[in-house]
């Protein structure tokens, strides 16, 4: 079995916990480390960049933040270790380690497939996004306007401060504090949420995963900023097309229970 | 063709657009009238209730409450003539009426299925939901404590004045009055919008349609209501046990065309 | 000093703390016990009905509830102890009770005035309210259209299950589920809250303490319940006209120090 | 009597209003125009910068972002001319122009006085704020986090997109699409919105006029704007205190009459 393995080094908690993963890995599995990462660690181990690495698993010690970076870069099967706040996309904590890398390595895991929005400005791609894509004004308040159509149809006029438009996995994270429903990853569908929405009718829309979404800002003289999951950010202006729609490929999460309610809970709490 | 009839008898308007149904099916299909409008029209018809009428589409004149009733009493698909407020859910105005039986008995529609709620209180089968089933205290504020479950497993626990089970099409009615978003039609789904809840990080949530949700009161000699499509109210004790899930049925709804984002933007402004 | 004291009887809990009072204040204070309460004490004092009680200081031990009940039934300061879930209304935990009752006996106290709402139903005038008067629909969804009003015009419509106006006090509790903001108790003034209402612009408003609002019921044969502080309950018909103004009356409470801002991150978090 | 004349030039419908006021004006008022503005006009007339004039009344054309800029500008009573969308802050429409000016001529008119917010970034003063002081992220989502202080004691922490403070007259405007509520300009306080706050239970807060209120960022090299009446930007970064209370000046206005509420309704639908 061939695994990898991702870190910020920045934080000697995750290099110390990263250093673990290597130990309890040695000789039990092929593992290949992201090269900066590898740098930090107290024994010499096979590096890579990340987006490079062919893996069966690739083991990420981190927050939401990290993983939804490693899930940008390559394309295998994350198991997430929380060293993060709330942790919603990683499956143990520390202390599950030794046992979760057991349980990995003898297949006792099956693997989720989320739903991930695709993405690009005026034809040019931008990366994929596992939580959400915002698109917020650049400068003050109440500017942009947008339109939301189904197979080029506008549906919905909106103007404020922007739009998120998440994923179910993303809908207990950045939407939610915009006030946007909890949706179910079992639900296959995008939750759009205004951002200070001028009209005061303006809601949260549950589309189906079929639905082809476009933005365009409405004024002269008027920037917006696309943030891909909260890590890639993309200026974008008068007369620029953002269209959204359901990628065709997914993230995919070693998993071994189902959980989304369990770590529901913590998030309400 | 044999198509039923019903509306209303109460509103003169009404009955004087069943009138023109009447006359304007004479001789090209086979119609029965509901029982109670056929006393009020202005020439004999065939008539019985509305529960025991066997027809390929009965046409209803009135409002979404009207049209919900005549769901809850027979399977047909129906189609709609708003005269109503909003008419989310019927399909043409009264002004084209001709056309739009013309269209019926040439068979130039299709049949929108759309998902209902199946509701047991105790194991005693409620009438199905096609909007939402709401549960609210009797009496005064804060009372209702809820669970809601997937395989018998507690999700969430709720204190409010209620909660409201909506199913897209209803998510657009009362769930969207108490807060939940807006869901397509085509999004297999169940919105659960709490009312007032007690716990301010209390948020809709929206889950497949396999959930099975269970409601129970926690408190001593508290009483809440049942209310099925603000239609059909039934009472519930401690104890008692109200169970919801995607109906077997489907509601079924003659339309000419999509039309749901074109009714949202007149109900949003 | 002439102190009363106040519990419901029914908690065996209250009781004990309740018994604990009087052992403190035997020989220090002039003691009246209500009478309920005083059957169930362990030694014979002093009693009467709470709304005949003559005293400078009246303690209650109790929750929210215990506390809005007492401050309709006499007007003088309370001071409360808390046996409730939030005890926003309540000035000292069990535990500091014998250093409370101290302060209080020495002087060593100031009394909070607080904004009470005046009601009356068709000029029937209804106890007043601490927290807040609700008018809620007796049965089903979306029936209720109020006016708001200043000397005599009309403001604002609505439709929906219902309104809450609450005073500042009231502000964080049954107005907060219903989306209210949170009033610092030294903003004279009323919040405005819609239950789910119909129109999605319904917002909640802040209005000044020289308002008088009125409410009616503008449709055939629907009925509401009018609830003051959560505790008593009138119905109100087509045509009544409910009105609502800032009472002559303040609650009085018993403080040591300013703590609107801690009780309110308990109630946060 | 000494009248100003201020309207942005750019608005070709704007100028053609303003050459009215300046017609109906001649020979009845002494009048001094807004030089950019006087430029555009068909007559020569006394001008100068809008700061500098010494005027009993300033009459305004154009929409609230224009009467915004003029009273950050200029501290004699507005008399706004509607030309925008809302005209929240203006007092008669074009049509109403010459019965308008007229009434000004002769006094027949009232000066409304309403709360405005002074600000200062580490003690270096900002132009005071009619509407509201937002505070946002300067780049991507969920980095601030800030304190709201009475007499320099903590009450709320925040994490969050950003911030909103706003007075009665901005309760209606950027604040109201952020959740605020609608605060009746008799009420003497302050609004707190949370912009997209990561705790679910942030809740708009009503704050009384003696608050001083002060904003931190937590976070190392994060940085915020903050905005003036959407008109002014000011960079904010790490350790940099901001700090809001009541100015001692206030936005004057003059009025014909009473109109909150009657404006409200106009917004509201």
């Amino acid at each position: 079995m061939r695994i990898g393995l991702s870190a910020r080094p920045g934080d000697p908690r995750r290099v110390k916990v990263a250093n673990h993963v290597v130990q309890f890995l040695h000789g039990k599995a092929d593992l290949v480390v992201e090269d900066e990462l590898a740098k930090h660690l107290s024994e010499p181990v096979a590096s890579a960049p990340l987006a490079d690495m062919k893996v069966d698993v690739l083991v990420v010690v981190g927050g939401d933040g990290t993983i939804l970076h490693a899930l940008q870069q390559n394309k295998a099967p994350v198991f997430g270790i929380n060293m993060g706040e709330l942790g919603f996309l990683t499956e143990i904590e520390p202390i599950e380690l030794a046992d979760g890398l057991r349980r990995v390595l003898s297949g006792d895991y099956f693997v989720e497939h989320r739903l991930k929005i695709a993405a690009s400005l005026n034809n040019k791609r931008l990366p994929d996004a596992t939580n959400e894509v915002a698109v917020k004004t650049k400068r003050i308040a109440k500017i942009l306007q947008f339109e939301v159509g189904w197979n080029d149809r506008e549906v919905v006029r909106l103007r404020g401060d922007g739009l998120i438009v998440a994923t179910p996995t993303g809908s207990t994270s950045y939407a939610m504090s915009a006030g946007g429903p909890i949706v179910d990853p079992r639900v296959e569908c995008f939750a759009v949420v205004p951002l200070a929405a001028f009209s005061l009718s303006s809601r949260p829309m549950v589309l189906p995963p079929d639905t082809v979404l476009q933005a365009r800002i409405m004024q002269r003289e008027k920037e917006a900023i696309v943030v891909v999951d909260g890590q890639v950010e993309v200026e974008m202006h008068e007369g620029d097309r953002l269209t959204l729609w359901a990628s065709e490929e997914r993230a995919r999460f070693v998993r071994f229970r189902q959980h989304f309610y369990h770590r529901l809970r913590s998030r309400l709490s």
